[in-house]
């Protein structure tokens, strides 16, 4: 057993493995809806209704688990947008922070590798079967991996950039809520479950216009991994292709976003239960999940 | 950190922020199924059954995390119909009252004008496919924020003021039983999920007669919303025109369902719990969810 | 406060609402799925996939909320197959049996009403676009109350009540479980959630060969609401009739079904458990949910 | 009350019904969106999205109530890969593994016995829509017992293998986590909740490739009831078939992955909290649910 384990080092750990988790159930369900419920034969919508409730409860499913392996040992930020908030907001150690981004983006890359090991017969099938040659002309399985935005935002960046923040300050004004002891924080260790039904909320609701990508690790990760393995134009589109640098909204607005959230959950809500107990704890809670 | 905080302007901001949750994810909902699945390309009925398993799942996530949000402060009503309903039979401050219903139809009316921000690229890309040249002749993109009944009522708003006093009777029974702590409440600060689920339940059973508004706040407040901003007419029809004032009954129809929900609650529950423990609290359960 | 309230005529009371808002949302959810999704247009299989996922969920949660209003009074059976289970395993009084047998189908009976009462323009619409001119004709709103068997049983009655049987005796021998402190029956009061998921899990997976009535005042009360509101022959169709006497079968299939399961459910569980712990008590629990 | 219940014996009564259960509600889920939904008359692909959902909660709520039945007698194992993983990794009896996989595999093989009695009109009338003379030409139908791989894979094994291997790898790492009191283990006897949702989860998101058998006895079990009850070849074809010697691959992958998925578990989280309390318990959390 060594030492490194019990500190930062472990902490590491437990970040990568809750971030492979995450991305390695929620990309899956994206596969089961494009490439894997129809075989080889697509007869409906990657995107229908159905799919997309396969597809929010997936990904909703995927924080439950991810926050559940790691909670106990990282808090189970999963994601860079929620280590910045808990930064700016909750005491947690910049000097960790890069450690963090860190071991969620290489935990994010190799889960999306091992989801594309698994998942690549019926990729290559469907893309067949749509008589599509070339990965890079095929969207509906980068989606499988990483986030674009709806055609009618026409290429502009702003109406995505403002859907990343929106559904980034939910998540984080949410989590705030539910780890907030002063509050109603759901006892039990059922703060997981809870964490993510918030993502199936936020699939179900601010979902269409970007695939609510809400964490720089989750879309990043598995951008990379498209780019290296034949999606390439579609993961970093020139300024003159098709949703051209969208790269970034995924990474810059959930930065931003998860801090608005975090900032309006104390002034509306943290700031009346430290007025109300003011020899109480005066933080918005710990920078982690609460154990029982 | 000032002090009026510490008392009612506290619990405002708290109902303010909780109904602003609300109608946030609850509108975000049906912008999804309406305008968000399809792209700018529709193909399935809007109010389709898996659409309508992403509406009720949608607001009832909504109303899970309004009053996780709000919980520890203000007791999180989040609804005109249930603080009349607390004032009525569980001794809600009677004082309070216009104010808490002022903080939830300015929080909701708000939370419309952000759904409105980030989705109405979509909007305007459904009516346009719709060919849609004017949002007043746009029903199911004003379904997104405010309700409407059935065609089936011909108009008629009897059918509809039933709905809703249906709908909301079962809402403050179900809220009754879940905060009697008397009886089974939910234990482990779990009550605001089985809240939500509430929700769920009367959308998938009491959900397409009238849209379930059961919250004169959460119908009001957006309604506004859409006046101002082109559906004009939609939101306040004249006498002569399809479904004509029927705007005034999902505001009616739940403050008369709330009471007479908990009122029935009492009669057949509440007091046999007071009947066997005649020493007991007297009420039939605080004006909030119970805090483990 | 009268004193029969604190005895068992509180307890008929508990057992005639928790009855009632069972049906309530239950076949609510039924009627959204025949007659409500689609106004007054249809176009789609009224039990397709879609709506299955509404009617099952909405059934399991009528039985979450049905559970949550009664238990702390009567133990909500607001079933009479628990009730006679209960007697004859877990020593519900006997001379209890018939009254609660009458208040849960009175319950039914007026909840039948009341679904009726709110539906009616939507069941005529239905049926006036489905060129129905008689409601005895209307299999699909029937359904909305009462269940009956699928046409490939061919009017046999064997198979419909197997299918009873096995899924009553699955819902028996759950509740067995949830319920039995000896094991692991769930804490914090979400006994009552749990148990509505066991019946979301027969919908889902033993509903469809005849409805999954699995409690003989769900079905007989609503049948009886429909016998006198226009089904007629539907509700109690002769010997010669398509599917003949059925109506008996979801009667006796529960009653027999109930008590195989949790005589199952004691003989390989509840014995062993009693075995490992003989000085503990004896039954497999007591004849109501537990309290946290 | 014998003495032996008492023991040994007692656990495996408990594994018996426990997979009993799993096997009697999962295939039954199966069954309902093959067979039973649209009565004899088909109209949609038994799995298309919606019908994919029915699949997967109906699994998911099979483990869940298994888990519960059994889990206070035996740790509710009901799945050989468990068995195996936490003989290797949590010290369980190996002497008892054999008889563990013996009574799982009884009850799962009475469990689909009993499916087909309650089935068998649905089916022949499926088959006969169909045109289908010959069971042994219905997949359809075997689908509802047992596994088989997407054509995608023409026939290749290795990437089912690698399917069942990585599905079976999740479901033991999280269950490793929701057991592990040194983690955040739910607490309030929800971890069989949790469990299940495991299984809705990998049902979501890897249930496509090949059915997510994830349990030897899941899937040998139902599939020796096909092969004597006239699906025949399908249940066991030749090298020569399609998708040729696959039988072995969901015992095989399920018993490397389960192991690996444990192992994984502990080397990034078991010994992070290990090494942080040195004087604590060892191990990664009891070879059973823990209890309240």
């Amino acid at each position: 057993m060594q030492r490194w384990r019990a500190g930062t080092g472990g902490e590491l750990l437990a970040e990568f493995l809750g971030t492979f988790v995450l991305i390695l159930i929620g990309c899956g369900s994206v596969a089961v809806a494009v490439a894997g419920l129809p075989g080889s034969e697509r007869q409906t919508d990657p995107f229908g209704a159905a799919n997309w409730l396969i597809i929010a409860w997936g990904w909703g499913l995927a924080v439950v688990f991810g926050v559940y392996v790691a909670g106990g040992v990282s808090g189970a930020h999963i994601n860079p947008a929620v280590t910045l908030a808990f930064a700016v907001r909750r005491g947690f150690s910049w000097a960790k922070v890069p450690l963090y981004w860190l071991a969620q983006l290489v935990g994010a890359f190799l889960a999306a590798a091992l989801v594309y090991a698994v998942y690549a017969p019926a990729i290559d099938a469907f893309n067949a079967s749509e008589q599509i040659a070339d990965r890079s002309g095929s969207l509906s399985t980068f989606a499988i991996f990483a986030t674009y935005p709806a055609p009618y935002f026409n290429g502009g960046l702003w109406g995505p950039l403002l859907d990343q923040i929106v559904g980034t300050a939910i998540l984080l004004a949410l989590i705030a809520a539910l780890i907030d002891k002063r509050n109603q924080a759901p006892g039990a260790n059922t703060g997981a479950f809870l964490i993510g039904l918030v993502v199936v909320a936020i699939g179900l609701t601010f979902g269409t216009n970007a695939g609510y990508a809400i964490n720089p690790a989750r879309d990043l990760g598995p951008r990379l991994w498209t780019w290296i393995e034949g999606w390439g134009r579609l993961a970093f589109p020139g300024s003159g292709d098709y949703f051209g640098t969208y790269w970034w909204v995924p990474i810059v607005g959930p930065l931003i976003g998860g801090v608005i959230g975090i900032v309006v959950y104390d002034l509306f809500i943290g700031q009346v239960l430290a007025a109300r107990n003011p020899e109480g704890p005066d933080g918005g809670g710990a920078s982690r999940v609460p154990e029982e």
